[in-house]
């Protein structure tokens, strides 16, 4: 081992290796902080041929590797399954924006750049990357990628795969794969990159993507609506989608009882109405046209919802600042949970018109099961995407619910199954997932993962104990 | 061989089983009529279990299956690759549609419905399929999705892949994979189904896909513009994309020489236009708003360019008959092509603002060696996706230019490689593009493709000598 590590730092040079625990502890804690297995190394190489460097010398001794962006994962994906046996790969310093293409909207970046730093570099060249998640700040591409991570706007846009125009991906052998084609349409063979994209680094690290933009929105409507019931919510969504459609960007979801946490832990925090209400939905349509009028046609909806008793009250953004306070009661909701105690993840997907059975049925089994449990729902409803999390009971003991965690995921997930649902719709499987994954999921889909990851990673070295 | 047969003409009942050769010959035809590989028997199951059936006897004894739909390919991926020892799976029978939900955009149908009919079943629900390619009469959408489909709508909508929410997939070994979940976002393990699209077949037989609809369009403009240089094509893209891109359902492109053809071989053809252009362009703007103005948008787009040169002439279209005529000389140009005698067909892509370059260079190469043969190019420019055919020279003895084909599309092919492009953009890899595929993508990303193959067809039997 110490063989091994001599020869990665003469192949990464100056700062490539980190062994003293010190530095390398955190690198082992999982941003939930449920895990905390330190890595035998960390390997900081500098480009892609280091990566390709590092992850030949590993293969040959056989050392698994755990690639590392941000480490944002919610579900423990990008930390080592045991303590001081494995290494993490971290791609922070594989941090350029190699180009970017305005007349044909696309970007090739590295996957250390932060998902905001790419949102900031293609604002300035006039494009949009349409991808947000409230990690963007830290989060990096590749785990982005790697994870599919969804968001805001995949109402609109898609997943992150969905941008993928091309991968650099090193292979599990450590061969150098360039798939950074600029190609819109590309049908010769197995469509790798969407194996890569998703594979929370099981098959290979994503070094670098080519990246589809789009326009930048001319302009931008956001409104905070209040909404009596849940069926409210799905009417609102479906009139404001018959509308406009492609002007529909996100669609987001906060129940009563997540608006109450962000109330009690959100400094500053305000709503603009007078009551609070049982739902609420922040809405964003946005568009490229010249001379569009959003502005009207949120008006119009919103008052023929008002008038329907669709809409309990609704206030529209009427500055840039308004728009991000409307944001940062949305992206504040995680923060208060995990101030109020022990909060269960969810991250659940159903087809949306059984959202409203969804969250009866979690409801109902909350109340029979795990009495005082407090189901704290939000997310992207408009793609069916909820986060079903789920509070401890009020006042008990911090850390009492934890050994109740993973039942209650496994009773949500059964309700999710009977509505043909997914136990994980953004977040991924991880680590925390496994359990779920082996249980949901056909033996069939199950054999067929798991036959592509001995093909291609036959010795088992990448990002092990995750998925499977 | 004999027995497998009455195995399974058992399974299938009756005439699930064809082995009269008039009745299978025409299962070894491709839609070129390049090969003429007459199967051992063709199989024709009513339904999935019959699929899996099927594949299970088949995987038993070791005998290849070659899945076939409308048999449209143009890279002859559907017949067999030798002649009497291949069973061709015919998905004909599988037409139902199975559902379409209408509130959540979405519809389950069987592999053997012709793209045409889910097309007009989702209009009468009122949505929109999006996808729309020249056979679509007879085109099934298992071979659509197999072969990851582009068309007239991949601008706005993307490739057949991308409105796959879950797939029903026959497994090389026979098992049946029920993957028709109708979710928006679900991240549990690798992206099976975008494996499975684009695969030609190689991988299992498609059986049933859930696909994303979208609104049916409230308005929708069409207009043929005659442009004097190919730089004047991709301003006019840029100046519609710029007005806005979400309502820019097709960006078309006919070439003169193209559009000459038309003139020769297309029944009432008839342009709107006084002079003959060196350039046309066929744009569609569509959407879904209420009260929209797409004519005013794209009347004032036109006049801009016709101020500044851009265009020499345009027609929007005043009618859906008008409308339907315009595209008629877009969907009309193929089959002149093959009325004048022996094309070569290049189906490739290139980022767009390398469009000009591709053209140019190939321009250049046939008159160096390929004196008298004729650029018509035409396609998808939107999309920097062009079918760069090549057609004999004037009045050669048909077939006489045949010889020459293999040697034309490497040569075109390596314009393109040198432009980033792709040797196949929408069409495949099938037989015919087997030495290009060799050619042109890296080894270590065919030998990825290969253990993929080799991991989840260990036999071999699924659609064999197509891609590798």
């Amino acid at each position: 081992m110490n063989d091994l590590i001599d020869r990665l730092a003469a192949a990464l040079g100056p700062g490539g290796v980190l062994t003293e625990s010190a530095d390398i502890a955190p690198f082992g804690t999982d941003w939930r902080g449920l895990y905390a297995n330190s890595p035998r190394a960390v390997l900081r190489p500098r480009d892609a041929d280091g990566v390709a460097a590092s992850v030949r010398l590993c293969a040959e001794a056989g050392v698994a590797i755990v690639p590392q962006g941000g480490n944002t994962s919610l579900v423990a994906g990008a930390v080592p399954s045991r303590p001081g046996a494995e290494f993490v790969l971290s791609l922070a310093r594989l941090n350029r924006v190699r180009a970017i293409d305005r007349a044909g909207l696309s970007m090739i970046a590295e996957a250390g750049v932060t998902l905001l730093r790419a949102q900031e570099e293609a604002a300035e060249a006039g494009a949009l990357l349409p991808l947000s998640i409230n990690s963007e700040g830290s989060a990096q591409l590749g785990g982005v990628l790697s994870t599919n991570a969804g968001g805001n706007n995949t109402l609109r846009f898609g997943n992150a795969r969905d941008l993928i125009l091309g991968l650099e991906v090193v292979l599990p052998d450590g061969t150098l794969w360039n798939g950074l084609r600029l190609l819109r349409k590309d049908n010769t063979g197995y469509a790798l990159k969407h194996l890569f994209a998703g594979a929370e680094g099981t098959l290979g690290i994503i070094t670098a993507a080519a990246l589809k933009l789009y326009r930048a929105p001319r302009e931008r409507q956001t409104c905070l609506c209040a909404l009596p019931g849940i069926d409210a919510v799905l009417d609102l969504f479906a009139r404001l989608r018959d509308e406009d459609e492609s002007a529909l960007y996100a669609f987001e979801y906060i129940s009563g009882p997540a608006m109450a946490l962000n109330a009690r832990h959100m400094p500053d925090f305000r709503l603009p109405f007078a009551e609070p209400a049982a739902h609420y939905v922040l809405a964003e349509l946005a568009t490229t046209r010249r001379a569009a009028s959003l502005r009207e046609t949120l008006e119009s909806v919103l008052a023929g919802a008002l008038e329907h008793g669709t809409i309990a009250d609704a206030a529209i953004a009427e500055s840039e600042t308004q728009r991000r306070d409307f944001w940062a009661i949305r992206e504040h909701i995680a923060e208060s949970q995990k101030r109020e105690g022990t909060s269960v993840k969810n991250d659940v997907s159903v087809p949306i018109a059984s959202v409203p059975d969804l969250l009866d049925r979690t409801r109902a089994m909350l109340t029979a099961r795990y009495p005082g449990a407090r189901m704290a729902a939000f997310g992207h409803i408009g793609d069916g995407n909820i986060h079903l999390n789920v509070i401890q009971p009020e006042g008990e003991e911090p850390g009492a619910f934890d050994g109740r965690a993973e039942d209650l995921m496994e009773d949500v997930n059964a309700i999710v199954a009977g509505l043909g649902g997914s136990f994980s719709a953004e977040h991924g499987v991880g680590m925390i997932k496994r359990p779920a994954f082996a249980h949901w999921r056909a033996a069939a889909e199950r054999d067929a993962m798991r036959r592509i990851k001995d093909a291609l990673d036959p010795r088992g070295i990448m990002n092990p104990g995750k998925l499977f």
